[in-house]
């Protein structure tokens, strides 16, 4: 009845954490030695393909953070549930990163800081206010309907798409690929929140970029992904910035992480880089979690939150 | 019947607003020839002392901008009715800046700036959240209450101080000298958003740091001034940067200002500079609410927002 920890993090934080909501269970590591066929329960995030194989007990996989394409792609991934970690904690970190970046966009705060080191005092007379950007949330689940509600009352004009069609109260929400030219032809700072999945794949690419906004405020349109870096074509995101098909870009997620140290991402002057934690989760608040779904699922009841395999989310 | 537009700015944006929205009415600009006598209104921010004696049709001055600091230390300032120029614009411009800065300093931006210019991939795998982090707002009138709506809608623990005992649903208000020691013990980040009066003259100073929480998760308080620039005592805050009593500032407004060249505080690493653009006027929405207050007064109506001259504000 062990719970084994598969994390490429150190565990260490995770693995106090389970021990303290989930008393008196053993915790094992991953790459520590420990009795295959005693797990029931795998908590993970980014494991090498291939090491939850051979866990003839298994009942369950816990996914930490919101995303599960780290495991879509396994070789024999066990046929169990896959439950997607998800707290109000994450959504709040998402919302919270998604609005400062577009706010530091919105109010050109790259070109303060620029100032600032210059020595600059030149204060812009009539910048534009939230209500003059059109803000486009990709990926309109529940992260992104958090993000849009947030940036709503901070002022700005939101609209979401999502792959299916969905209606949001208080939002226009776009829909399939049918929806998305008039979708982007709205958007002035563009928020990717995608999930990964065969359809959303390099999505994010010069063809698509092309086809936001001309006409808004801020000389140009803007994108933020803090989705997944599978999604986007960097090469691309360089090339559009570059020729101005794109003014800005802020990224929390890249096709490579950790970011190689030759891309030319790191120093683009109209680039903000992020280690790809947007929304980290929260050792605590994770395991408490985790505790209460094995608590649900040994009680009897099914486990929430379960990963849909053929959609991919 | 004319209105004089007497700005330290350039003035013609605000000139060709004015026409649109008071078709028919000479316009005169300070600096330029204009009838002393024929000069009713006056629309204006930082102007030399003394340059709106002599008018004596003036019925009324409009000051742009938030505060009435400017025209209170006037000698022989005219004896007619000083209207604010208070817009839903200014407020939302306001709300930004404050809930910007506050993210800025919560998610440690500025760590992730100076990472993206070593090139090092460093996620901070337990950062606090909005609502780990208590913010208090210091000066709780239309600006700061729109403020702490918005940051408490992104999950901050909000608080109010103001000088006047005040109730306002959904926040505890801290008031008077009595309330301020209670309120700055449990604040993280002081957002100044003071008037500038005899009361408030350096209030921003050492003292009253030392009383701010030493308990908190952002490794220290912080401080943000999008206030008066008198509010502040520069040597302090930087002497408790320097000290550790403070973590980190964001200022927008300064003792002297455009700040001059050799300020500290431009280079210092934890402070950053805007220069006090938090809430600038738009002049479309200032000139429309200006000739809808010119409107009213020749139709009988009494002034709006119009400045208690014994309060200064």
């Amino acid at each position: 009845m062990s719970l084994l920890v598969a994390l490429t993090w150190e565990p260490e934080p995770w693995v106090e954490r389970f021990k303290v909501h989930l008393p008196g269970r053993p915790i094992a590591v991953l790459g520590e030695d420990f009795d295959r066929g005693s797990i029931r329960y795998v908590a993970t995030w980014g494991p090498k393909p291939g090491s939850l194989s051979g866990l003839p007990a298994l009942e369950a996989i816990f996914s930490l953070g919101a995303g599960v394409d780290h495991l879509m792609g396994y070789p024999n991934l066990p046929d169990v549930p896959i439950v997607r970690v998800s707290q109000d904690d994450l959504t709040h970190r998402m919302s919270e990163y998604v609005v400062m970046h577009c706010l530091m966009h919105l109010r050109d705060q790259r070109r303060y800081d620029a100032d600032q080191r210059a020595k600059r005092w030149a204060p812009d007379r009539e910048p534009p206010i939230a209500g003059d950007v059109r803000v486009g949330v990709m990926g309109f689940g529940v992260l992104g309907q958090d993000a849009a509600r947030k940036l709503k009352v901070m002022g700005f004009d939101v609209a979401g798409w999502s792959r299916s069609a969905k209606a949001v109260e208080g939002f226009e929400v776009f829909s399939g690929d049918k929806g998305l030219d008039a979708f982007l032809a709205r958007t002035d700072i563009l928020v990717s929140l995608l999930p990964l999945t065969p359809d959303t794949r390099g999505i994010l690419n010069r063809s698509l970029f092309q086809k936001l906004a001309r006409d808004g405020r801020l000389g140009g349109p803007v994108l933020i992904n803090a989705g997944r870096g599978g999604s986007q074509v960097e090469a691309d995101i360089v090339a559009c910035l570059d020729d101005g098909t794109l003014k800005a870009a802020t990224l929390d997620v890249f096709e490579t992480e950790p970011l190689p140290q030759d891309s030319p991402l790191w120093t683009h002057p109209r680039v903000t880089v992020t280690p790809h934690n947007s929304a980290v989760s929260d050792p605590e608040m994770t395991a408490r979690y985790i505790a209460d779904q094995i608590r649900r699922h040994e009680a009897g009841q099914p486990f929430q939150n379960v990963v849909d395999r053929t959609r991919g989310y």
